[in-house]
């Protein structure tokens, strides 16, 4: 069974827009944190460290989807239920439950794929397969 | 036919993350201002201003979908073309096509309400019917 | 002798800019964080209570001066010790002190200023004398 | 005498928080969108480019003072009046005054310097006299 790591947030009053809700671009902007987390909480070096090792320099987003339930408000503390539900040779989906303790608040489902930088152009990304080694250690 | 506003971004070098490529959250930052853009264009009153008319505060997000097929980076010149899809009683689609003149960057669906606030909770927010008289000025 | 309250916040991979490094900006956000945050850890009701007490909406800044010692990177814990280091009958001044464990890596004064709504106009601010009954929780 | 040099921004729902108004550390980020604009408006190449040439990866913050005189919400356009105030061997001074036509929100002052990749270590920076041919470009 997929295992599920939790990331925590504290929403901030700078995370709020004039609605006196979270912005919801910060949603987005804590479920990749919570994406990276993931990976390091299940012993995966951090990108700086694993570019060194094999060029790997991040998990870029393909496409995402997220479903806004509820709303959140600054002082509140939120979890993030994060996990892999899909693995591809290419691709994997990860799945971010944002909750604030029973009540789910929104949930995103992110592609996303390993990249090194490009061979030929410094300026480009390229997309490699799953590391196998990576997918071992997530699971 | 649907009507396109274009909304002009140009990425600064905050809006990039250390794979120098703009961080994804903020197409969604920009998505947001576009949707704005594209009613305020088309002759209706900010929410500022709208409140005080017929209580709407802003137009929440129910669901996100976007598709991310080239990465930016900062001092390049971004238009956002978004018009309305779809207009149903309760909600409405936008998609916002971003482009880099001839290039496609990532395209989004967004599926927004017109809110009120709540009339029971101040802290609360209230889903209203799309409101006739918004709907004709954007057709 | 002022209190010291210390915020902890963890670097993510989206507060760094294409340098690798903590976008500047984004230490300004965690010390308001922490700014607010020093006030509810001594009694003082979230901006959102408060204003159904007595008016008080928030503390916006007056000036701020940040002096930048060390960068951080993401993945980083870090601790911001917060003070108030003197009150006016007007306004205060908070220093924030931002560490990576032992190294001290930017040192933020604030000047900011308890506000009401302004009685006749709702979209300005109005400063208020800094409330004794706050002051007095915080020393 | 010292060129000035105008940026502008537009300011986004988003960019504003529960009071309504923008929340502060997007001035300093727009600051620094403008301190780069001086160069590039002057013929320096932006950093990507430049680092290829002499190693210099940007003008990372010694210090920054900013006083802040009124407020500013979403749909306002504002222009930013950005210049060198003193040039030194090792550091230089920005000053960016943010004005909504003839108001003036705040004002700034940034101590930069040009830094290179420290050379025993790819992890930090190093800062190197003001190139003679940027200050001359900027004046």
């Amino acid at each position: 069974m997929a295992q599920t790591i939790i990331y925590n947030v504290e929403v901030t009053f700078g995370d709020c827009d004039p609605a006196g809700i979270v912005f919801f671009p910060n949603f987005s902007k804590w479920m990749d944190a919570s994406s990276l987390n993931f990976f390091v909480q299940n012993g995966v070096p951090t990108w700086r460290e694993l570019v060194k090792v094999n060029g790997i320099i991040g998990t870029p987003l393909l496409e995402i989807n997220t479903k806004f339930l509820m709303s959140a408000t600054y002082g509140e503390k939120l979890q993030i239920h994060t996990r892999v539900v899909e693995w591809r040779d290419k691709v994997f989906i990860q799945e971010h439950t944002i909750k604030r303790f029973e009540d789910t608040l929104c949930i995103g489902l992110e592609t996303r794929a390993f990249c090194t930088k490009h061979p030929q152009d410094p300026n480009k990304i390229k997309i490699v397969a799953v590391p196998k080694e990576i997918k071992d250690l997530c699971q």
